[in-house]
């Protein structure tokens, strides 16, 4: 009796989000191995593969046909071949079909190997250049005003940095339902993230609307809302007495008197004066010879 | 009188979570290009250049000193070199440094352009395998047992698929801690993401504990708590008609009768079940020649 071929593998292929450079070594090698390549568009997916010289054979598996390509692409996995899922730009899965292939795969013993890469939420969060340590990412906002406005109050209630996508025909109602419901937050509007005209416009949910009144509003839009509070990015771990006698240090040129310094850094981290007073103690002495 | 120099560009670098291959075209270019490299640590990154041939110089920037070392890189770019900054491993500033140094390069008006690339976020939400359209990263859990119960009570609390960072000795007391604090949700637990030994173990929040009562625990762990609801993923957009009729098709071959898969999609859907009706009965016409 013949053995049963063993099963090949789903890979879950990042690429590039505008700019062509934005892939991984791996992720060309992969593409060029598999027996298949479940694409999204395979129109916008062979221009990728052209400019990679890359000839593996693309079919379309989008939120429309899923349903029906999922369980024959599982079968050609059982019987050995190996396929690469990609979707338009970036990260699949990310706001972005491939669920159903996946879970399904997983569900029959096959094996899910994502090769990560480029994509939009943290390319957006890094270019920010705001202070956040935790994050929510909650894809594509609402369509309708009322929808937008309900899902905008739900995010502020979460209390952390959120990214949202958001289609440049949308912007400036969803910028106006941001500054209708949430509470005052830094925000960071990016366009064209990887591209030549890639730009992070940092205001904040109250001026926003203004802002954008007057600019034009084409690409695709990342929109990174700050936390409420001054200073997420101290809240992960305990400074160490070294940092917080730096700190101390940094307070003072910008004018505080030991005292405030040390009040204000106690607060941020919530932990009392006496406590701030003696890491600072402590931290002077490590740093000295 | 002389002109300033234009400053030069902040580029944030993804780096390999494990896998060398794991790294962008544009990512090797810059790391060559730009005058210097900030990194986490040195020898760390100095096998990642040598690997790729690169010969620029790497400068230390850790939590330890970043604070004495973002002032002076300012001034650099101010000057106009081009600086990388890179962690040991992944996007920076993903549970990591770096983000003092660039809030402060932006706020002097310096361009900080982000270099996507790999991270264990998406990584291990994308191997996960279980149905997400939104989630929340929370970072490394607390290390003491009660901040960490009330860490978990307050990701619960967010209603999302969440993801953590957890240390391998501390992976059991997490998982006991979890199980005791969170609602029943899938769990997946990471391991060695992108590396030889990568592994997912699908399971839940209370069966996690005994899993891994037998398992050995090395290596890095991400930890995907999937959402709470039983489809996460359907929430984002209303289905298409055309997939209505094919998802009714599919609930019949599983043996539901068609009022049966009507009411469940109705349910799953928060529709009516006149509804879903209608919508099948345009999917089913506009799928016919």
């Amino acid at each position: 009796m013949p053995h049963a071929p063993s099963p090949g593998t789903l890979f879950i292929v990042a690429t590039p989000i505008g700019n062509l450079e934005d892939i991984t070594l791996r992720a060309i090698r992969v593409l060029r191995e598999v027996s298949l390549i479940a694409a999204e568009d395979t129109r916008r997916t062979s221009r990728l593969l052209n400019h990679f010289a890359i000839t593996t054979r693309a079919i379309s598996m989008h939120e429309h046909n899923e349903h029906d390509r999922a369980l024959p692409l599982v079968e050609r996995l059982l019987a050995g071949e190996s396929i690469a899922l990609v979707t338009d730009a970036g990260t699949p899965l990310v706001s972005d079909p491939g669920h159903l292939l996946t879970r399904a795969a997983a569900a029959r013993g096959i094996r899910v190997e994502p090769i990560p890469g480029a994509s939009a939420v943290l390319t957006a969060l890094t270019g920010a250049a705001m202070p956040w340590a935790k994050f929510a990412f909650l894809g594509f906002t609402p369509t309708k005003q009322n929808a937008r406005r309900i899902f905008y109050k739900e995010a502020d209630a979460l209390g952390l940095p959120f990214v949202v996508y958001e289609a440049p025909h949308r912007l400036r109602a969803s910028l106006d339902d941001a500054a209708a419901t949430l509470s005052e937050r830094p925000l960071v509007v990016a366009r064209e993230l990887t591209k030549i005209h890639e730009e992070f416009v940092r205001t904040t949910t109250t001026a926003a609307p203004d802002v954008f009144r007057s600019r034009e509003v084409i690409g695709e839009f990342t929109l990174v809302f700050g936390g409420a509070e001054p200073r997420e990015d101290t809240a992960r771990e305990p400074l160490s007495d070294e940092t917080i006698w730096a700190e101390l240090g940094r307070l003072a040129e910008e004018g505080r008197s030991r005292r405030e310094a040390i009040a204000e850094l106690a607060k941020r981290e919530g932990r009392t004066s006496k406590d701030i007073y003696a890491a600072a103690e402590r931290g002077k002495t490590a740093g000295e010879p």
